[in-house]
């Protein structure tokens, strides 16, 4: 089977030919319909983030199960499944609670999941190595649900951990309306009566943000009069919620500036920038995270949404042989929405 | 090898030997210590609960790795466990969270776990289905280990999901200061600051609660003034929580009468009393709830406890050749403590 | 100034002249723009809830700050205001958590509140004991505002401690689609992702709650044929929350037969119904509860929600006058909506 | 009456003579029994923090009530009360549910509360300016609360915000054993069953922390080696949950290098430090914060833990006049456990 994959750090991905794999015992074989190309792939490829190549990249997967290891039951061939991306160890305390994203473990085992560092979906098939890390469809679409597993999960995680403070009266701030910015305001719009500000740099991207039905959205370019417009907004209490999805210097910045006493300041982009928290400075009160993906559950709530029609990525499909130029594309930034590899 | 078996409703449990099991893929072998005997063997035994005979009996287990079938990864022989005893489908989203006591699709699984309608712990060897049920010892010997899996996990349960509640100047009520009780007061002075009150109509278990360290003890014998008496010690907001370890109509009723408005009433005792819930009558904002055993992660935190010294169950062993005679001492009430048969 | 007064238990209402009141120290004078006209008014005409007459009915008002006793600060003439209904004593810790719907010295406090024990706002001024009781209506119309402090507040406080239950999976039962029920609905699609099934046994009702946005309607005439639709619709793991509106013994039936494991079953109807909970029936680990009103905090939400156009009660307005005709009618079932007493 | 007042940034406190003041409507004037000697007040001293004076100094107060002002209702001339330190608007959502120490109208309020720009409880008696802000004693003895409404008020905060971490397999690191954190560490062993290490710089203080029963203490003085002993405690998953109440720049970074992915990081001590939060570092998934103070329920909750015996200050009397001297001796690192001021 055609495999895209990872060799070493600052290589370009290659396509290569590889034998189909064969399931053991506890493992399940997945028939690939689609893996979503992500721009955390870029860091893979260009950053020593200790993954030792080679393998198949590919860390967004859904598809259907073509074959089951000795001891596999409740899942037939045929299942329509997404694949959960971080993968723990499954046994300590943390991995039992389904979020193996903070695995206690992390730092014993070689590999952060499939295509980050064991072999991922883009490729015909896929070895997935226990089934507690399958999610039944619900009737979504395979080629859709792909991307959720980590442009919808990673936002979806970073919200609910502040669902308590999005009252009514409360404001949550969006800060970037890129792939996973667009989908936070979709899932928040579910899940808050909250009032809603989207904010980006780019006017397309707060165009975006409106068609999806937020009311307020704020130009970033001007930090100084984006922080006095979100200000007003909010009233006296500020921002009850801030959501970066850039996490850019600035971005990180206007976050800490708008953000009232008592409130929850989650950083999501990758983008370089610290938060630097001295006394009330964000204000007191404020708790400071850097969230990473999502759980097993949380990716389950997640379908159930798409599945509900309440939110929706934006896919873009492309052979598996397009791989190298999508990721060059990714790097240009000429991808709208999501790209998914279709094998 | 040895086994104590059920065979059918009404009929006592039968002593047979057996091969020893082998695992198969995803499965462990375990070299049983300690097999507790628990009351609700008794129902297993006399009532027709569904489950289909012959089986081994015993849901209160712990011991070592004695092998483990293909698959199975991250454990090794001579590793010392406790098994989680209610076993669900391990699939849907409850099990994922680790609560397979409310297992969604419960209803359509033909056993309740090991020694409830599979094969457990009372014989010299038991299969465990998955290593998702072990939990390690953490140094914790195995014999003492064994009741814990349910006797101490079982209060934990419910007196976790009550934690918010029992703020300092809040009361809590236990009832029943038996097998669950007694480990509930030893849970309550561990986890919570709250005024403790332990009632129960022997005289010998009110002692037994004051030797655990509980100041304020009342006897149920006259229902009226025991509720003066825990209404006198809780104040006018009345009792926070109440938990019920023996749940017959008057104890029931007991709880009812004492627990505050915006509390919680918990029966867990199976005694066949019930709570009859109308306007205002418990009081408004009571929660009343009939909780059953306990999540996979909360045997770790009690195992944990345990490990810690914090809590310890009085064990009485026996040989499992004595099994017998043991059910017939549990039903006429001439059981200290906690029995584990030792093969 | 015109006042609507309860006299007796047992005898109708009676419009009465009473000199307009002088707010003392503490005090807030609030000229009454609508008092909401509730069907609870009927037990408090026709029962002897231990409220001692005369005194001035209505229990859910709002209106605009006329004057201030001394010592009340932060707070101007001209000001509208939601009049917060359930007064306790405002000391107890519960009342400091602005919950004085369960105030823990309730026992000894002689009144329930304006309109029930004290002066309410059917008349042209009220008195508001405390600003502590006041909720700013940040540009409602306050004539639509007074029925939210009642017929909102209940559902939304109900709502409120059931929404960890109620993820994008899980499935959300409202039984009763009256006054207090389509205010559910709406908070529900609100704040809650969870899939929405609404039952009445009325047609009309269920074409409202179809209006109103929600796809699954059932009707509950034939109470067997409703479980199995419910249950169909809800899958194996069962109704998560269970709200019913109407707590008349089949309804409270119903949601028992319908919700699943580690569920919520909440009723608020005051129909007479009782729930009666013994082992796994309602299922284990639901908690059964029958709540009361709801918070200042909560109240404050249900403003801002209103405000933001998300929840609107149905309003007829009617004169002081007709305040006697208005209740007939009530207790006639005559009354679309919302009635409102506008002085 | 004799009173220590601040005059202005700089300059040393001052003991005058004031008229006894009188309650106005909806006050409270309270006989001082103590008014604890706080290191905060050495920063009101000697920064410009916004406090306007002259003002009496003093923010942990306790007394008896001497008389009430009009409107005040449900307290009596006698009663023994605590006074909560941080003054909000009393008014917004969050003074509404107790927290004033979040106040959403903070920055327009001229004070932070009596000691804090309004007069405290440096004198013989002292306005209280809404009885909200009392908590009765509980039989506590009144110089001995004094310094808990800050000095316990402040850890207790701190980590009931961090209670559904620290369950019995976490760990909870105290860095700190001074003022507040031999309050932790008292707060915590009632609290939380979770492994407690507590971290010092000083001899004395862990020799004091193994005195209030912690088993495990850490010396600081070398950063590197505290951090591989306390990373051997906690085992794979680190600490959970960390309190600095030092605020330094080592003992913050001491703190990151610790907690573990999922984790709290919670800097109470105003010792001048930075976290600096980029991603990963510290751990994905822990949640820095900054807390201040407490709120008015917490505060009640800290008094009931007292009254039990659950918690104690060490309290060394002096007199009014003795002020100059004592905050000179606090300066110096002159004062054992905590000094209270005794009119």
């Amino acid at each position: 089977m055609k495999a895209v994959r990872f060799v070493e750090t600052g290589r370009p991905p290659e396509i290569v030919d590889l034998p189909t794999p064969t399931p053991q015992a506890g493992q399940i074989l997945l028939k690939i319909a689609g893996a979503g190309v992500c721009h955390s792939d870029l860091h893979v490829l260009d950053e020593d983030l200790g993954m030792k190549g080679p393998f198949t990249l590919g860390h967004e997967n859904a598809g259907w199960i073509a074959g089951v290891g000795d001891g596999v039951e409740g899942w037939n061939e045929g299942d329509p499944v997404a694949v959960y991306g971080p993968w723990g160890c499954g046994r300590c305390r943390t991995c039992q609670t389904s979020a193996e994203n903070y695995c206690e473990n992390h730092a014993s085992i070689p590999t952060f999941g499939g295509g980050l560092g064991s072999d991922g979906g883009m490729a015909e098939y896929m070895i997935v190595p226990s089934p507690r890390l399958l999610v039944p469809l619900q009737g979504l679409e395979p080629v859709h649900a792909a991307p959720l597993s980590d442009a919808a999960l990673t936002p979806y995680h970073a919200i609910k951990a502040a669902l308590p403070l999005m009252t009514p009266e409360a404001t949550v701030l969006v800060v970037g309306i890129g792939g996973l910015g667009h989908m936070a305001v979709q899932i928040l719009q579910a899940l808050t009566p909250a009032q809603l500000i989207a904010a980006d740099i780019d006017d397309g991207k707060r165009a975006h943000a409106r068609e999806l039905g937020v009311k307020h959205t704020v130009n970033t370019r001007d930090g100084k009069r984006a922080a006095e417009e979100i200000r007003d907004l909010a009233g006296p209490r500020g921002v009850a919620v801030a959501l970066d999805f850039v996490g850019a210097q600035p971005t990180v910045d206007l976050c800490a500036q708008v953000v009232g006493r008592n409130s929850r300041l989650t950083v999501v982009g990758l983008g370089g920038g610290t938060v630097h928290y001295a006394a009330n400075n964000p204000p007191y009160g404020c708790q400071v995270t850097v969230p990473y993906w999502g759980s097993r559950t949380e990716l389950m709530e997640v379908i159930a949404l798409a599945a509900a029609g309440r939110i929706r990525a934006d896919v873009e499909t492309f052979k598996l042989d397009q791989a190298v130029e999508v990721y060059q594309r990714l790097r240009e930034g000429r991808i709208q929405g999501r790209a998914v590899l279709v094998p």
